[in-house]
């Protein structure tokens, strides 16, 4: 296993150094411009593709094995049946990326990584169930419930949840013990009421209103969203040896990544057909779910869209441009994925 | 605040001297007979009320202060709904005692004690759901999801259980990082797949099946009741500074108190009458629950209660026999409280 990334040749036209003061153009550049510039920067230098493969290839042999089917088999097979339904880790590999980033290896951020996909796996068996968003299916296969039943599948959610500290605690090698408590700290303080599950509670709340404002939709999309990339990227820089600068840069970093992607989200909502996207477009609108479209109109969005980018790339031109490459090679993956 | 229990006289002849092997008549004593001699004791020289009640009352304002009612309110609410519903808060009494026991301050305690009761009351807030027990009444107010909702109810014990992890990192104090990361490993492993939720799971499989064997029933007693009861005396042992052989005889201590927590529990549902239970008898016999009495009779359950509590003695006897006191009273209101 390879400990420190090899320098990565790339497009330096998108790269911040950092010991340039940023100018930009009168006006931030295009989406469009911004995405064919990262398009060329990722197939000419950086294989990007193959990067997340065999990242999520070893995230993927990590869950399997972290979960194996133990008694009682029932609660095992249910977690493990959402845990291993595939997805792109994306959370995971950020949590990497941001260890290796700071020179962290990967094997110290492979706990904390497996973690956050436990609880974004659980807050999806959660989030199904028929008191709450209802969903039958979930990443083309029948939701946990409709499989193992409503009971199993709050438990095996809760189960899953209690695992992720507990991996991280028990599992967590070359880190320091203060630094594996402090990555607990961020895990639970970004998931817990004050994060994520805050996020889906307020989400919730608004679900009768008439109207929603712009705070209030920052708010979830911040909590629900991005706050479990926020704990993916810190507890990664953290059990990396991150100092506090790094940690917060990274922090703020994943926030705005995080805003970005459902800003980008509710844009693809309206401007792409559904076969582009491959589910149902303008569904937001026909649910008449309150959206940045709406809300500031779609001209609006696409520069909010472009501020939260160009803030994302504030945050990371502070470290070394090679080294950062993965990271932001990666947000924009996050960010301007097609659908 | 006294961080080291003064010397309490107590009752003698229930306490074992380390120093002399362990002598019982040919056949232990009878229940009842041990029963009047804890309360002649606990009378006489201990003055347990008073212990748990100014115990109880620093935990309850600790649990208060750890759970303020922040935004969004709705989840904070429906937390603190359920968390300071009352109770006699044994779990985190016995966290504390088990931390003084070893030589450890009460707070560095309070964190793990606030994180198992927060457990517990979590488990209770999903256990009473419509598609798990479906119990409207809790503590003798309306249960968490009859007055929140479902939603809010199944979100309200994923914060609560997300934060019983975020308190320990976050907010022990007096005790070294290591330790810390080992006490949220063991919540971790005490509550999860093989620990409490795994009792669950167990419990409700062995719902439909016509036979429940002796194997199984005690399993899911095991794991459903005696796991969280581990966590609560190893966490505050290994917080408190305890060596492996305290936290090893602590931790089967624990594990036999909290079996026969459920073996009396099945004798008094046989042999008291609703009145003196406070709660309907029989309900056991009458829902058809499979039981100790049932499958090996009431005098083999007797003699098998006698038996756990001589072996959780038999763990405890190795400790200062003053320092102790408190302890095992704990384990003696645990084990033979009257409902």
């Amino acid at each position: 296993m390879s400990l420190i990334l090899s320098p990565i040749p790339i497009n330096n036209k998108l790269m911040l150094n950092p010991y340039k003061p940023i100018k930009w153009p009168r006006r931030p550049p295009s989406l469009s411009a911004v995405l064919a510039e990262d398009a060329r920067g990722a197939g000419a230098a950086f294989d990007f593709k193959r990067y997340m493969e065999e990242k999520a290839a070893r995230v993927n042999r990590a869950l399997d094995a972290s979960v194996p089917l133990r008694e009682p088999h029932l609660v095992h097979e249910s977690m493990r049946y959402s845990l291993l339904a595939g997805g792109k880790r994306v959370r995971p590999i950020l949590c990497i990326t941001a260890c290796e980033l700071v020179g962290g290896p990967e094997y110290a951020a492979m706990p904390s990584a497996c973690a956050v996909e436990m609880v974004h796996t659980m807050s999806l068996m959660h989030d199904d169930l028929p008191c709450m968003d209802n969903d039958d299916i979930r990443r083309g296969k029948p939701a946990n419930h409709k499989v193992f039943g409503e009971a199993i599948a709050i438990l095996a959610g809760d189960a899953l949840l209690s695992f992720a500290f507990e991996h991280v605690a028990a599992a967590t090698a070359g880190a320091s013990p203060d630094r594996v408590v402090r990555a607990i700290s961020e895990l639970g303080r970004c998931i817990g009421s004050e994060g994520m599950v805050g996020g889906q509670v307020a989400d919730i709340s608004s679900e009768g209103l008439a109207e929603v404002g712009l705070e209030q939709l920052e708010y979830i999309h911040v909590h629900k969203t991005a706050a479990l990339l926020e704990a993916a990227v810190v507890m990664g820089a953290i059990v990396g040896g991150a100092g506090e600068e790094a940690v917060e840069r990274l922090r703020r970093f994943a926030q705005r990544v995080g805003l970005l992607f459902q800003v980008v989200d509710d844009i693809l909502d309206v401007t792409k057909s559904s076969e582009e996207l491959g589910k149902t477009a303008g569904k937001d609108v026909a649910a008449d779910k309150t959206t940045y479209p709406k809300l500031i109109g779609l001209e609006k969005s696409r520069e909010l869209a472009e501020d939260l980018k160009r803030e994302a790339y504030e945050q990371i031109s502070w470290f070394d441009e090679d080294k950062a490459a993965p990271l932001i090679a990666l947000a924009n993956y996050i960010a301007y994925r097609n659908n």
